[in-house]
């Protein structure tokens, strides 16, 4: 069988799994009392990390669904992204505005990504 | 081209699609006049034995997107999920609060996973 | 590393990200002021028109989210839906009720196809 690789393992989820060169896994802001602002960099700053720890880059992104639970947060949060992500490497995107987990999650990112 | 093998296809879906050792598929409550908890037990059952269908098993699932209408609901379905999910082999997970196709379902449950 | 092919690259998002053999793209109505009828034939136009930029054509269809902001016009998406799958080449599909970026779209797709 192919290799699987799974990183920050718990009983109800790994923090990213890789497979066959492609890695998926989820951000929700590391600390969720902040405001959105803060929530938005804090989300985006852990996708640059996690893709540092599995060798790769956000130059590497393919696809992104956004969850934005108030709508009215769309235009700060592509004021956000569109600074964070590298000039000519944006990914395939999609923005759904549902209920999170934890009502004070501002935003959460799923992200398939290629090592 | 690359082969693409579909699993009880219909008119309107495949109850399972796998190309390139990747399984996608899409799992609701076989008997959605159940309550919650017996609907959550199905489909969990469902996955593993969807998987065991197309010779794989729940260690080795990649992306899992769990959608509750009813928030309400979470701690319940992580208490079965935690019982569940083989130790150490847990997917990333995202968990989303909208309503469904059918206002019937309390749980449906997107999967990738590696054949 | 491996080879990223990215189609429609903006600041924002890319229309289309193929990897590995495996294309990643999204698709909202062209013109949302359309009205529900019109915008579901649209989305699947357009699904259609870039499967074929890719050289991959509908009966490659992996993985489909349908997002639907109307519970109501799931009946409608369906009726079109069925008339455009390519007979036994279903996508494995999941259907949900959410709000989209923009209050004007009636229906947005997420894909995962293969080349």
């Amino acid at each position: 069988m192919s290799e699987i690789t799974r990183y920050g393992v718990t009983t109800r989820w790994s923090d990213a799994v890789v497979h066959a060169g492609v890695a998926y896994f989820v951000e929700v802001p590391d600390d969720p009392t902040q405001d959105v602002t803060t929530q938005i960099h804090q989300v985006l700053d852990q996708v640059s990390a996690r893709l540092n720890q599995l060798g790769s880059n956000s130059t590497r992104l393919l696809q992104t669904t956004i969850y934005l639970p108030n709508p009215d947060d769309l235009a700060l949060f592509n004021e956000i992204w569109d600074q964070w992500v590298p000039r000519g490497h944006a990914p395939s995107r999609a923005c759904i505005h549902a209920q999170l987990a934890s009502s004070n999650y501002h935003v959460e990112l799923v992200i398939v990504a290629a090592l």
